[in-house]
């Protein structure tokens, strides 16, 4: 890599942190500029616009997603083995040592849902888009016979991200002693309901 | 009520969907006093710091909170008829006309999760009291032979709570315009799983 693409690699990793913890609005390159020891008008010279940073932010945070989670999951067997791993891995990503600050898409959505925009505009996309993936990942499981034939997928893929959603806000803001359990039970719950001939 | 009072009402309404709006953090007492044409200082008498006027915001939106779900829901019937009003009145908050730009506690804890001090802990405190009340309620529900006797009431508040946020989460990020028939089936799954007899 060349100087300029280790720096601005640099300022990324560290820009993530900063709004995971902060939000992306919280941050200031001024103050990033300072941490990293950088001038501002360095720092502005790689991206251009606080919001041109705020993007990257989200671009950077969704790669690491993709190599911790949805890459690892799609290596998995398709079906139940696969959304198995994705709950598992989804989980991890929440917390540290892969979120230290939380998940960034769940505080920047809390943020961004009512700010239109090019940034609220990306969230939506990514956070769209996995949620598909994941009703897709539920239709393979029909397919192959692990789940019901009349399971409602993007049902199913509601009911798993609230799922997370509550183990997120159970661990982070709770902090709850029995999160990880209570997760745990309600996804088995999701999985028994699945794959049970309709009632 | 005296004229200081209803000055003060005027500034934590305004308050109030700023925060829900902008976030707390995004509060500035400065911009405020400018929207409500009151001076600085002004406002600043009524609550003494920014962190005091906070916290007035999460006592405001908690009362409005208490008279429009929790009283409400405590007057039903006990048992499976106080959750099912609790589960519609919890959701009728989320969104306008009591809440236009979405839950103010969910879009805090976002905020604050990783923030401790003064605010974090109020938080975490209404947060934890209403889950446990939830509990109480699928305990009562129990108690009256609505719901089986083996049922785990904290994993049943625990769940209901992720439909709930995955609804917020849906309606207000993702605008799934199916998110309000999804969280009603996802609470109809909860219910028969909790009436059901254990396998």
């Amino acid at each position: 890599m060349s100087k300029g693409l280790v720096t601005r690699s640099r300022i990324l990793d560290r820009a993530v942190e900063w709004a995971a913890q902060h939000g992306l609005e919280g941050l200031t390159i001024g103050r990033l500029a300072e941490e990293l020891r950088l001038s501002k008008s360095g720092l502005f010279a790689h991206f251009g616009s606080k919001e041109a940073l705020q993007v990257e932010i989200l671009r950077t945070a969704s790669a690491r997603f993709a190599r911790r989670v949805t890459l690892p999951v799609m290596k998995a067997p398709p079906g139940e083995p696969r959304l198995r791993l994705l709950f598992e891995r989804w989980g991890a990503w929440l917390r540290p040592p892969l979120s230290p600050a939380g998940c960034l898409f769940i505080s920047a959505a809390a943020e961004y849902d009512d700010r239109p925009g090019r940034i609220r505009d990306h969230l939506h996309q990514l956070q769209s888009r996995w949620i598909a993936g994941i009703g897709r990942a539920a239709r393979e499981a029909m397919e192959l016979g692990h789940f019901r034939p009349d399971l409602d997928s993007d049902q199913y893929a509601f009911e798993l991200f609230g799922i997370v959603l509550a183990w997120h806000h159970s661990v982070r803001m709770l902090e709850t002693p029995a999160a990880d359990s209570r997760a745990h039970r309600a996804f088995q719950r999701l999985q028994a309901d699945a794959r049970l001939a309709s009632a």
